[in-house]
């Protein structure tokens, strides 16, 4: 199974976690975002991936893109730790509360937005940590009022570590590097804490990889 | 079962498509966005829902958010025709295909980003048109390139409609009105058109749900 990547991107870093935690062997190819005018943006690259973002899957002459659709994937067809809970209405509320984070903060943050606003907006960084800081300060909130309302458990959604807690701790990293504080968020930092913790989060960190740069 | 929505929000355009192909009825409950200084941040809806956002649904004591993850959820508990296909292959490039959509199109055209455009970079309408069609150009072509490269079907994925078409629909409905040409992507076109013919997505337009307005 080849997986292309960036160390920085947190829809890769999610899929990282996922690969460690059912112990899934990929080989790795680097897309540098930055790197030749963004290497995602290859007409090799958008063959396997025509919305020239990261990450992209193969195995064979299987191709799959967007993070959520391959941990799904790979938690239906690969051995290992299940990723989302047996039981529907716990995998609707896991599902929900990674889509908190996938579709209603990372996305916004991503760098070709970032990219547009200061070209067409003319957002300097403090205007863009600020945008970001909304969208971020939004979700996590939205997440720890979601914890709050569950049944108590070591995880976000039970005692083992689910797509959403694979969604949560890129997010918590992503808001340190934007300078979002977290003060009034105790259950999301109790939680990504725990998971960090972990081998298999441990190890999918950013500065971890390849193509790690400060 | 109680819906809670509003008629031009994609995400419960969505929802209200899964209602009428699995033949589900439920009680709706207005959620204006506009009216009130928005429906939706009343502390009475933020306890269903803690994004603020719609869609959120009601089952008793359950309570769920996040469009994608209500279709599943009801796809998986509701009897009905399967918005899911059983090969995991397939299934997974469904939720590939939504996601496209759900994550790196429609979040970024929403209300409160669009609000936040206006009031931060005093974005007037035609930045903002501007905006949502750079978005919803690209999501819409990378839709075109994964419908070019699967094998031919009468729907996105398959012979009868899926999450793929349900997503599909009200982010065709949402180009025409920021103005974006689709005059490149034939093939989301003649999905899209085969789709508003059928019952279950003409019922679910937003010209037809009691809180329309023009």
């Amino acid at each position: 199974m080849r997986f292309h990547g960036y160390f920085r991107s947190s829809s890769a870093y999610r899929c990282r976690i996922a690969f460690n935690l059912k112990g899934i062997e990929t080989e790795f190819v680097s897309i540098h975002l930055r790197k030749d005018g963004g290497q995602q943006k290859t007409p090799g690259y958008r063959a396997l991936n025509p919305q020239a973002l990261v990450p992209a899957l193969e195995e064979g002459d299987f191709r799959l893109t967007q993070s959520l659709a391959i941990i799904e994937w790979l938690d239906e067809v690969k051995p290992g730790p299940k990723l989302l809970p047996e039981e529907a209405g716990l995998r609707a509320q896991v599902r929900a509360f990674a889509q908190v984070i996938a579709c209603d903060v990372h996305p916004l943050q991503n760098l070709r937005v970032l990219d547009y606003l200061k070209a067409e907006f003319g957002a300097d960084q403090a205007a863009l940590d600020a945008w970001c800081g909304r969208w971020i300060t939004d979700g996590l909130a939205s997440c720890e009022a979601l914890l709050s309302a569950r049944a108590p458990s070591e995880f976000c959604f039970g005692d083992t570590p689910s797509l959403a807690d694979i969604c949560l701790v890129p997010q918590v990293f992503s808001a340190a590097r934007f300078g979002v504080d977290l003060g009034a968020m105790p259950g999301v930092r109790a939680i990504a804490a725990r998971c960090e913790a972990l081998p298999a989060f441990a190890v999918a960190h950013p500065k971890n990889q390849p193509d790690w740069e400060a």
